[in-house]
């Protein structure tokens, strides 16, 4: 009798587009086919679209987790809980904290890290939302400020302020969530919500570059009604444990701030750099079946992956909606591969919208071309949301974890 | 038509003393018969005996403090909320913050603040378990602490090291109530249980000196199951960034801390120091009728009066239980001054009896004379603490702030 050989099939990172992959996978395919590992930093998945809320403290984080457990076919996919350390594609090996795992078919969806372009102590002094643990650091180095507050003899002001780097999606999704946290927090720690100071710095000329301005307008005018300040065409150049220096034209100035929250650069997995992959900010061009130049079974998904809208000529941007059609596609791809039957499909991106929430109960958007806003465009991020889980694991998931007070 | 000089009586403080002093004296006396003020920092009242339970995070702060307002008769008592800088006791002045009161008879009833006996770091780096403000930044440190924990590339075990000074009365209800929130924590940050460490350091040959050395047995060793470490007859000799260190003998050791949280020493308020009364540590030696030497207008109760026990021939321990007694007398003996009629009485502590909460579920004491310990200990400690409330607010104030989860 012959043993056929199964594939391994080894799948980095369970985000949105290495779960998906992993769980589309899991169905296209029976058990004898192939061999499906996938490993993951954590034994959870976390919703990376809904950390602003996990940051803020407006949703706690178990919210925003699940096992992975619940929603992989263990009789199908192997799950290493491991960091990965770098990949070596010349000899189809994984060198992982812990261990190593060798490949046939390799999928690197690792996701994104925070980008500072080396301004000055952005690294060392600001948090940024990028899982789950920075997410309560955050949520708990503010309470702490604001505990802090009335124990000093001489009272800081400034502990109350929070500098947020960047208006763009996730800055300004972060405002939102803020802006409702913080007369909860005053009301907590007896602080007078006047002496609270939400400053937002962003560099480029407005907020939310390439919104559509009439929805910027709305969003920018509704946070600053609640309290927040904006500084716009204005630059952090250096970040320090007192707060940031920013300058506008010639004109500089020190902020001070007991947090600062950088929002304004994600970059792909170090991981990327690590390997020796050619790339960008740690992204790779990929071909259009997601492959990595020279490495035929290399897949790369999600914001590790970098492809160009030749509409526009520009990168498309990272975001969850592409990640996981990336990871769908993939999915297929593999299974062609696996059989030997059938061919690869190209990815064609299918952008249905965007939202930005503006805390629970509002926010704007464009959705399937028509823009909203207010009460419709929170239902409507909500319904976003629960799709993510919906696709990944089924309405049995969407019921676990649904996002469901609508009003 | 003669108008009669009512007499100006100020309450500084609104503790278990002051407060009771208060609520007391406004059923006494008359509308027309004195002109009541009662002076505080804050515009609530807190139970200080359960500070520690709001340090380790095991009861809201909002449930250990209710508004002064709720209590008093605002047609007989005038509230300030400000806070006391001196007694100008020559002059019959009280300076504050904001302003400055004149008064024909006065109570100081402030409380206590730590004593850290000249040990080097310990005012800069440790925290103690003084007051809401305290006990909340307590609380927020320890769980900034463990929400710290994973977002750093090397783990630093000490951040989960929590230090307490003392196995006195306040450090081991302390530390029964952070035996029983550390799991909850380590749930909530994704730590494991077996990197914390709770570590207590006391100078004396016993853990709660004085107190029935089979309670005490019975305290240490249930402790000790759930985690904590003793290290008894030693002592701290300084608190540092990193920690502290202790000296048993001539044997020297650093303990690396992420916290420590020092309750081995208070002291009376250093009102009483700046104002310029006789006093050991901000403790004066009161006559029997609860008045400070050369001042018969001036009276002092709680932690900021000292009373020698002639049995023992050793001061009465600061308590709630002796603060409240002495309220009620200085009430009515201030009565008696007011009214020009009857005589001043002595004073006459009646200890009840001594309970040691070992977080919600138990406890170690003696009550008239009996020793008890566990579920019945535990529920006579809630008793006592209801009783508070109810000498103070009467049966509504038991309802609202009361503790009724007996089991
Ligand atoms: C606050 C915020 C709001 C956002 N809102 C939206 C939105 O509304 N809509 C939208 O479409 N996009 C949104 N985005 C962007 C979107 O979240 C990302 O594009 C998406 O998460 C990328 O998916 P991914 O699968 O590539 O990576 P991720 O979702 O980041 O997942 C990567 C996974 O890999 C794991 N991992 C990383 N490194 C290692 C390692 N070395 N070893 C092992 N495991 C590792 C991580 O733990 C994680 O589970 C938002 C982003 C942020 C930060
Ligand atoms: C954790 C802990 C547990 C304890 N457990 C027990 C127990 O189980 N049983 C027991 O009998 N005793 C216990 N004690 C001791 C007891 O709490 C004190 O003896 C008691 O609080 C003293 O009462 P007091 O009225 O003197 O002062 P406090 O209750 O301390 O009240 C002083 C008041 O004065 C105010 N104040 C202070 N300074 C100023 C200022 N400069 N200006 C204006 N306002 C000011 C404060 O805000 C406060 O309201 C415990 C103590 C601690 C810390």
């Amino acid at each position: 009798m012959i043993e056929l050989k199964k594939p391994n099939v080894v799948i980095l990172g369970a985000g949105y587009g290495g779960l998906m992959t992993a769980v589309r996978l899991q169905k296209f395919v029976g058990v004898n086919e192939a061999n499906i590992t996938l490993v993951n930093k954590n034994n959870y998945h976390y919703e990376t679209t809904w950390l602003h809320e996990a940051s803020a403290g407006t949703l706690h984080h178990d919210r925003v987790r699940y096992p992975i457990a619940d929603v992989i076919d263990r009789s199908k996919v192997q799950f290493v809980q491991d960091t990965v350390v770098k990949v070596v594609p010349q000899e189809k090996r994984v060198i992982l904290q812990n261990g190593e795992l060798t490949y046939d078919y390799l999928v690197i969806a690792l996701g994104f890290e925070s980008e500072t372009f080396g301004i000055k102590g952005l690294k060392e002094y600001a948090f940024s939302i990028a899982n789950v643990n920075a997410a309560r650091q955050i949520r708990e180095h503010i309470e702490y400020q604001f505990a802090t507050y009335h124990t000093e003899e001489e009272k800081r002001d400034e502990r109350l302020t929070i500098v947020v780097g960047g208006a763009g999606f996730t800055g300004i999704e972060f405002l939102g969530e803020l802006a409702n946290r913080i007369p909860e927090l005053c009301r907590e720690y007896d602080v007078d919500p006047k002496k609270v100071r939400i400053i937002c710095v962003e560099a480029a000329p407005t907020a939310l570059p390439g919104f559509d301005p009439e929805l910027v307008e709305y969003a920018v005018s509704l946070l600053e009604r609640k309290g927040v300040e904006f500084k716009i065409g204005t630059a952090i150049k250096e970040c320090t444990p007192e707060g940031i220096v920013v300058a506008k034209g010639d004109e500089v100035e020190e902020i001070k701030a007991g947090t600062v929250v950088w929002a304004a650069g994600v970059r792909g997995s170090y991981v990327i750099d690590e390997s020796g992959f050619e790339a960008m900010r740690g992204r790779v061009k990929v071909d259009p079946f997601l492959r990595a130049p020279g490495y035929d079974n290399v897949f790369i998904v999600g914001d590790c992956s970098l492809m160009i809208n030749e509409e526009t000529n520009r990168p498309y941007p990272p975001t969850a909606q592409i990640a996981m059609q990336q990871g769908e596609l993939c999915a297929k791809n593999l299974a062609v591969l696996i059989r030997e039957q059938g061919e690869l499909q190209p990815f064609k991106p299918d952008i249905k919208g965007t939202v930005c929430s503006l805390g629970h109960d509002d926010a704007i958007g464009v959705v399937f071309g028509k823009k909203m806003w207010g009460a419709k465009a929170s239902f409507m991020k909500k319904m976003v949301d629960n799709r993510a889980l919906y696709l990944i694991g089924g309405p049995s998931l969407v019921m676990k974890k649904g996002k469901f007070k609508f009003f």
